[in-house]
């Protein structure tokens, strides 16, 4: 089982309208919205490929109540721990003139050192059945940054984590030796202060993360790893919405983990997972075909 | 007791954020939420005056929840009708670093046939026992454009109604003959095509309106009356936010309605709420000592 872990989950709220006069008053056209968090987007992707998978992390107030209608709908499993503050919203605005996408992240409900050591309680007893556990996305206020570290410390050994973060949670999180960390470039940068991907992810192995996959947009994919690094790229840029690729990256690694698939193989599932969730609207969907269509094509170079 | 009726009560909430990267990805610095639409804002002013109030309207699903839930923070009365669907929020993005504000409404609940019926035999048994009626804003998706003549048809004769709305809910609802309307100019313009405030306020007093009450901003208002017509000029413009001033009118205008106050007096307390309501952050609220301090200064004209 692959237990997904989203500590700042989220409603994913859609406003479409024609255009926006910023600075001004506006009619919103349609309001959609779903359960979201980065965690929530890779348990969709890992069960829609039928993997189980249990999602679980921090929920709390109506949001909270929203998000867990909505997964129940989408039949998704999931056991979140409560929280008394509300969680956020993710607030998309896209103009359908342009299709210009301005998101509004809220910074989520504040939690308490008693919440969180009772989700450490919760968190343990999940993670003595997973196969495989994702760490995803930003921390909520009230967490300390090593929050990650602490959580993959409560993951009994031999249970590959992965940890997808950004800024302190990705580089405080790392001390945690997690298996494989997924940051995009511009977040290893950010994490590391290095500009070079392969050298960015050394330093994170230094940090203490055993593996790095490194996503690059339409250059595709650099994976460090203890057996060697390699260099995926998909055969043509993928046009679309990039939100959500990264986490179908994190369901792709997941699934390679847990069935001990060699590193240029998950390379190769990452990458072209990835570009067929570029392809979907919606982060935490992908177009199943692509996906199929794309696997034979991707190009894995060994780097070392 | 002054009924405000809101047909798509609102959450108004708030983003404050340093600025905004329009099609960008942007974190939210606070989150203010805070039970909303005009009707409620009404309410507020009218309360805070003094004013016996009751607030109704519809609301549904867990926005519906949030917003009663502000409601018994403030201590206002409320009697809302329910409906299936969840009440809309309204946001506003405020970029702190230079003040502008962007304003996106959601558009509302779809109200069935039976959920209006429903609300029509609410509406009737609080008419009963009101000194006023105000009806303000946006009609919800499944309402008729002349919504707010039906329910001004339910309103015992001899119980004032204000009616203040835009577009087709603003056109259609004069039919009702309502005894005040009050919208702005532009209001005004859109709904009869007349650019001039005298001449537009006279055709909608000729399509059913038996007062029209014009705010004007920075010039002041006119009042075109059965009695007659005049206008009223704050001494000197204030700085603020005008979101609400329109709302501080008409509590003002019900109070006055609502005691039997001459017209010229009534615009007179209108121009100095709606300009203390200016200088306030938040619509709902107004600056009392302001409100005092203006009365005496509010200069008063007859037009005819």
């Amino acid at each position: 089982m692959i237990l997904t872990v989203t500590l700042n989950a989220a409603l994913d709220v859609t406003y479409e309208t024609s255009s926006v006069e910023w600075g001004g008053s506006n009619r919103v056209g349609t309001v959609v919205q779903r359960a979201g968090g980065k965690g929530v987007n890779v348990a969709r992707v890992a069960a829609a490929l039928g993997s189980p998978v249990l999602a679980t992390g921090l929920l709390g107030g109506a949001t909270g109540d929203l998000v867990r209608a909505d997964l129940d709908r989408s039949g998704l499993r999931h056991d979140f721990a409560p929280v008394a503050g509300a969680s956020r919203r993710t607030l998309t605005v896209v103009e359908t003139s342009t299709g210009a996408a301005t998101v509004l992240n809220e910074p989520g409900p504040h939690v308490t050192p008693d919440e969180w050591q009772a989700f450490l309680g919760h968190f343990r007893s999940l993670a003595g059945s997973a196969g495989v556990v994702t760490l995803s996305g930003s921390l909520p206020p009230g967490l300390a940054p090593d929050a990650y570290a602490t959580l993959t410390a409560c993951v009994p050994s031999g249970v590959p984590v992965i940890l997808d973060a950004d800024g302190n949670a990705l580089a405080r999180g790392v001390g945690g030796a997690p298996a494989l960390v997924k940051p995009n470039a511009e977040e290893l940068t950010r994490a590391t202060g290095i500009p070079s991907a392969v050298h960015g992810a050394e330093a994170l192995r230094t940090a203490g993360a055993r593996a790095v996959l490194v996503s690059m947009g339409p250059d595709g994919m650099i994976a460090v790893t203890p057996d060697g690094s390699w260099r995926a790229v998909p055969p043509s840029p993928v046009a679309g919405n990039p939100t959500g690729a990264g986490d179908a990256a994190v369901a792709a690694a997941a699934r390679s983990l847990a069935s001990g698939t060699p590193w240029p193989d998950l390379l190769r599932h990452a990458v072209a997972l990835s570009a067929a969730a570029v392809r979907a609207p919606v982060a935490g969907d992908f177009d199943p075909a692509l996906y199929t269509r794309l696997l034979p094509e991707i190009a894995v170079h060994r780097l070392t």
